[in-house]
C-alpha cells in the first residue's frame, strides 16, 4: 500500500502548503536529501491551540498541534517531491516547543508527530530527533516542526 | 556578474571573519555541503543591538542584525571556499531570535537575512528555514544565525 | 591509537546507550552522514545538574553536563556503526543550554562537549556549531546536544 493510501486509511487529509509568510521557500533538495522548512500546526487557515506548554496549552493539545505540524511538513515535501512514496527515510525531526520555564514532557509533546511518522512510513519513518523548549515561537504557536528527508535513489 | 561584485554594488564588504570566540571550527565541509557556525551581529568589533525581540530590541533593529549576522557567515564561507561564485544553493538558514515570551514577529526579524540572501544571490539564494525565539543567546545577542550551503560540483 | 584506546586513556567509559525516552532512533544514516538525536547528561541513569545555567547550574556544572551529554551521544554513535574509528569528522554540534533570560555564557557551557571532541578525535573533532539558550529541556535538563558526523568511505 503506498503512503498517500495509508494516509487516506487514516482519515488524514494533506492540506493544501501554505505559502511562507516570509522571504523563504517550504523545501530545498540537495543531492538525496530534502530540507522541510519549520512548519506550525495551522489547520484550515487557524492556527491550533496557539500558547505555551506548561501554561495555556496541556500536553494532550500539544501533541495534535505537533502532529498539525508534520502533517503540513509532508504537505511541503509533497508538493516539492510529486509523492510521498519517494521517501526513503524520515532521517531528522527537529521539534521545537513553546515553554514555560519549568516544563518538563517536550518529548510527549513532539512524540504527537513522531509516532505519526512511523504509523505512516513504518520501519522508513523511524527518524533522529531533538525535541526542546523555547521562549517563544511564530505567530504564538505551541510548536514548530522541520523534517530532512531522504528520497529513494532516482526520485 | 558575480557574487562578490553583487555585494559590492549594494555597499556591502565582508567583514574579516571573527574567530570563533570557544573550541569550534567557522566552517565544516563534507561533501557538497558546507556546515557555517551560528552567527552573532558583530561588526567591526561591536555587537549590534545586545538584548532582546519584544523588549529592548525593535523589529527593524532586529532585521539590521539578521541581515549582519548573515553577512558574517558569508565571510566566513568566504574564508572557506575561496569564492562566492562557488556557491550552488543556500539550502538551509536557521534563525534564532533572543525573543520576549509574547513576542510574535521571529519571521519578520529573520527575513532581514533571508530577503538579503535572494538580492545576494537570487534563485540559489532561496533557502529553507526556521525562525524560532530563545531564553538568551551568546552576549546577549539578540540573533544567531546558521547556515547549510551547497556547492557546486567540483569546488 | 585507536579513538577508543584514547578514551580508555582519558578514563573515559562510554555508557550503554540509552533507549530514546519516546518514539524515534538515536542515530540515522543517510549517505555517509550519521545524525545522532538530541542527548541530555545522564549518567548512569541520573540527570547531572538538572536546572538552568544563570540560575541553579554554573557554568563549569553546565561544562561537565556538556561533556556528558556528547559522550552519550557518543555511545549512540558507536552503537549505530561499531566502532569509533569509522569517524572521519564531526561535522557539527547542536548545542542547546536552558538558560536564563539574562545568561550571556552560552558559548563557554557549550565548550565542555567541544573541547572533549578535538581532546578525542584531534583535528577530525574539529566542527561547526551553534550555542543557543532555551526556555527549558526535556526531564529539566541544563543542556541538550546532538550531532552530525561523517563516516570514513566505505563504512
Amino acid at each position: 500500500m503506498g503512503i498517500e493510501d495509508r494516509l487516506r486509511e487514516m482519515g488524514v487529509t494533506l492540506p493544501e502548503p501554505a505559502a511562507p509568510v516570509a522571504a523563504y521557500v517550504p523545501c530545498v533538495r540537495t543531492g538525496s536529501l530534502v530540507f522541510v522548512s519549520g512548519q506550525i500546526p495551522r489547520r484550515a487557515g487557524l492556527l491550533l491551540y496557539p500558547g505555551k506548554l506548561g501554561a495555556e496549552v496541556t500536553v494532550e493539545q500539544g501533541q495534535e498541534a505537533a502532529r498539525a505540524a508534520v502533517i503540513n511538513a509532508l504537505a511541503a515535501l509533497k508538493a516539492e517531491v510529486g509523492s510521498l512514496d519517494r521517501v526513503r527515510r524520515i532521517v531528522r525531526l527537529n521539534g521545537f516547543v513553546a515553554a514555560a520555564p519549568d516544563f518538563p514532557d517536550h518529548s510527549k509533546v513532539i512524540d504527537g508527530a513522531s509516532v505519526f511518522l512511523q504509523q505512516v512510513f513504518g520501519e522508513a519513518g523511524k527518524h533522529s530527533r531533538i525535541a526542546v523548549g523555547m521562549a517563544s515561537l511564530p505567530l504564538n504557536a505551541p510548536v514548530e516542526i522541520d523534517l530532512i528527508v531522504e528520497l529513494e535513489p532516482g526520485s
